[in-house]
């Protein structure tokens, strides 16, 4: 009988095998991959490399989410990624620990919902490993990208004076995680809270801010828009105010509904890009179809601050996801 | 209060910091590292990359495994496939998972481990994710290498009639485990049992390999013998005759012993190489300081025989390191 690494093995291999892509020469079945990237004397790329833990009990739950959720979601951690520099995604790798109680049917519907993203984004799974877990499903993805040399969008590029943008709405990913742990038996319907099933990274939208240099820093909202608004601060040692009234908030839920402030401010997984631009710089207020709104601007001072509603200002502290998560 | 992997990030931000490497752009503190890999339009080259998962109470033990030799073995792990490439490593990426209770010591010195041997190998820790376990330290390791385009030693280039060859000894590691096993509360002196503790990738030995165009096929030992030359085998369509007395033995322990002929035949995480050669080429008996020797040869049938010592000729089946392993 077969392990169930080695049955797992098998069946990456025959499901990547539908996958092309020229840059890459041997996949799965050697001691690495061998990836030919693209090589341009007068086009000179950098590569981009991200990592992305997808654990059991800590990102998702078997009686929560469908294993073609889990699977859509843990390549979209790394593809967004890509996106939030710019970049174009190229080949993935995924390292996957299974206990011997998953069923051979959650990994086949597992590495379907993986391989329908990754391939909706040219991207081809080239490798990985496997190894028993002693408790619960353990994936690791990696994602190596490619840019054109020195034009990443980097964090740290944002200066005093620079507007704030968010694409899209927020909130909507944690809505749904509140949603399930308020009512732990009910099953969601992930039509009703798409951007927390099957969320879909802004690859082209980082590819627009790059080429059309738009974008002086660029992040995207894994952890939260507190959270991550001040990784772009730190990086790039400036501040920000911000207006609650601006932030674009998610409408989830049957009947629709729009989230909490809490939520919209705090709530990570959304995988929205948050990018700060020049002043001067005109900003369509949507880009590859997806609306781009104006949140506030960056200041000198390494504060962040926040207006609400009645024009009260108080600081804004990254309260987190990590912790916002948890029951 | 720093959450344990803000302080896990710190702590690696700090450590990798001391390490330089051209070919790193922007390192961890972004959303993805940006690598500037060697390019040459007269020298091209191939990307190699390999991810290997590091699991508590799979792959170690808290109370066999100092933590440093959990971070040694942990990149030992991906820099062995690169040297079963015959590559030059570049850049590693962890992604690290800890339960709570993980003292802030132990992180260090997992990380000292790791880096210590990263620096020997001139390889730069430029990335990965940190994340909370629900249950034991998860750690998945990703190597980046370089290789001249074309040249990467393969598995499937095994033609019946090259010879077979090992590097080093056999068994070494699994003896460690099995000694551990039979008496678990008693630790184990690392340097009683150096291959399983701390062992060196065989880094210089793969590229000697395929810069003299010594091997035909190759690949590393952390699966067992048995298995690590049936996966040659497989890739190259072939089958395989070796010598149980040809097979070099780990002496191991105190009193200094010779292992069991079991645990070199099927015993893994060795991280030896296991090459063919074709039958004309002369290999030398010591590469890069390390022993080499031959133990049997490639067969047009696709079934592995041993030979043992009284001449008796029978099949051997890859028993595979993951199931001896266990308890």
């Amino acid at each position: 009988m077969p392990t169930p690494e080695k049955a797992l093995i098998a069946e990456i291999r025959r499901a990547a095998g539908r996958a092309e892509n020229s840059a890459i020469r041997t996949g799965i079945g050697d001691d690495c991959a061998i990836l030919r990237l693209p090589e341009h004397s007068k086009n000179p790329i950098d590569t981009l490399v991200t990592t992305d833990f997808t654990l059991e009990n800590v990102h998702f739950r078997r009686n929560w989410h469908s294993p073609e959720s889990v699977g859509h979601r843990c390549l979209t951690r790394g593809l967004s990624d890509i996106a939030a520099m710019g970049g174009n995604p190229l080949a993935a790798f995924l390292s996957l620990a299974l206990p011997r109680d998953v069923p051979q049917a959650w990994v086949r519907r597992f590495i379907f919902g993986l391989l329908s993203l990754a391939e909706e984004y040219g991207v081809t799974l080239v490798g990985g490993d496997t190894a028993e877990s002693l408790s619960g499903i353990l994936a690791d993805i990696i994602v190596l990208g490619t840019v054109p040399q020195g034009k990443a969008l980097l964090r740290s590029g944002a200066r005093p004076g620079d507007r704030i943008y968010v694409s899209g709405e927020l909130g909507g990913s944690a809505a749904a995680v509140l949603a399930m742990r308020k009512n732990p038996k009910r099953k969601l319907s992930p039509r009703n809270y798409p951007r927390h099933f099957f969320p879909e990274p802004r690859i082209k939208l980082g590819r627009i801010l790059r080429e059309k240099k738009f974008a002086s820093a660029a992040i995207d909202t894994s952890d939260g828009l507190s959270t991550d608004l001040a990784h772009i601060c730190e990086e790039s040692g400036v501040g920000a105010e911000i207006e609650s009234n601006a932030i674009p908030r998610a409408s989830v839920g049957r009947p629709l509904h729009e989230v909490e402030l809490d939520l919209a401010l705090h709530g990570g997984e959304d995988y929205e890009l948050l990018f700060t631009a020049p002043r001067g710089k005109r900003i369509p207020s949507r880009i590859a179809s997806i609306p781009i709104t104006p949140i506030g601007h960056i200041t000198r001072h390494r504060k962040i601050f926040l207006t609400n509603r009645d024009g009260i200002r108080h600081e804004l502290r990254p309260l987190g996801w990590e912790h916002f998560r948890k029951t």
